[in-house]
């Protein structure tokens, strides 16, 4: 394991540049975690790592047991092929505290090679239950949205035009559910032919009382649903390119659904 | 209106005593708002307020009718009883940025006397649907909870030693709701009596396989439903208190069900 001194070193500059930059992230398809929970969710995950940085302070809870990280996971190339070529680097807590991006660094940091990821083509399935996201802006809901479409057991979220999956904060807040679902960007363009193509049903979420109530909704084969950006909703042609029209029906103020609860709400009517 | 010019008036450190203070708001029964969405629902809902401050600037956007706010509810005591005797000062856009808890400061606050709140025993009717949450300690998943049971036209939210309402974090994650929702402060031995009184069933939420699955519970005859802690959920003498233990069965990743979600999930089923 090398020992990193400098906060000049390329490989913290480009976890840095990672980091803060959506642009790097694109063109390198690299992206990077932070933390002993989302680390150990990578690795738990087989994600493929370019480097892990640890400090003196985390490795020793390590070492002790104390996390939920096995001493033996950081041993590479142990358990992952030789040709993975992670490189586990020892950093001070300085280092540590500048990479943080929260107040109380838990001293581990990785950065990721992308995900692995199917051709939506052999993702869609005629019975399948998806989400499709547009222009979800906020990386605090689509964090919890595909953190709840782990729990529920929806097939696969798509993204149309919505923020960065791989932002820091959506990353943090989809709590390794960004490793455990099967979660592609697509267009509307792309998705839709191979929804018909499958006989995948497709749903609009729209907050109107004439849409069909969400408890008659039937999804007994399968079927795909919209959900809209948190301001404007689904605009009337995207809305329009679905076979029905959905709604949740409330007693109380409809202003007070956000757009993760409402996503929420309705993956636990899709796959129930 | 008077203005105010000095961030040592009495009434900005009144303001700024109780944001940052849930001593001081215990013992005053006041607290805090701030933006145009709150102080218009709090006005639309009647809330009696102490005093309202508002920058030069949003007094212009008032004026030219641009935000929520009608330019008439700021003209005290017009449609509200002179007694109400609420006093609104101008301030400058300097003390509205020292009085802000966001970058975005949007120029107007207000300190409520605090909500009109019927005694517990008038509120628990038979057949009434209700959440009571348990050592709740996040201020956003207090918040949002608060707001979906807005929604959802749950008849009312009890808290029991749950983090505090009136925190400027959960007051503003309610997005006012906090002004529409029946939400009462107690503790287990007051409400249960009552609820059984009342013949009101009530049921755990739990993590926990065996317990009766939330789609095939009958809550007809309306119903309690407890959360716990985020972390911990109920303690196990808390949930022996209820007549029922309920789960929400889940296809993936129990731990991606975050405590605000669930309950938004357990407040559909109870009210659909």
């Amino acid at each position: 394991m090398r020992s990193i001194t400098s906060p000049e070193n390329p490989n913290i500059k480009l976890y840095k540049n990672l980091a803060g930059s959506k642009k790097r992230r694109r063109e390198s398809g690299m992206f990077t975690i932070e933390g002993v929970r989302l680390v150990a969710d990578a690795l738990a995950e087989n994600v493929k790592l370019h480097s892990v940085f640890v400090t003196e302070s985390c490795m020793e809870k390590i070492l002790r047991g104390e996390t939920v990280i096995q001493r033996e996971a950081l041993d590479f190339p142990v358990g992952r092929s030789d040709t993975d070529g992670t490189e586990v680097f020892f950093i001070s807590d300085s280092i540590g505290n500048k990479m943080s991006s929260t107040d109380n660094s838990q001293g581990i940091f990785a950065v990721c090679c992308g995900l692995d990821k199917l051709p939506i083509s052999d993702t869609i399935k005629n019975g399948g239950k998806y989400i499709l996201l547009h222009r979800i802006q906020d990386p605090g809901n689509l964090g919890t949205i595909v953190r709840t479409a782990d729990a529920m057991g929806v097939d696969a979220v798509f993204l149309a035009e919505c923020c960065d999956l791989y932002n820091p904060k959506t990353v943090r807040s989809t709590m390794g559910s960004l490793f455990r679902v099967n979660i592609s960007e697509t267009e509307l363009d792309e998705v839709f032919p191979i929804f018909e193509k499958a006989c995948v049903p497709t749903f609009a979420a729209v907050v109107d009382g004439n849409a069909e109530s969400l408890t008659d909704c039937d999804f007994s084969r399968g079927g795909a649903i919209l959900i809209g950006n948190e301001g404007n909703g689904l605009p009337k042609e995207v809305s329009d390119m679905c076979g029905k029209r959905i709604t949740i029906k409330m007693n109380g103020n409809i202003n007070s659904l956000n757009a993760a609860m409402a996503s929420g709400i309705i993956m636990w009517e899709l796959v129930k």
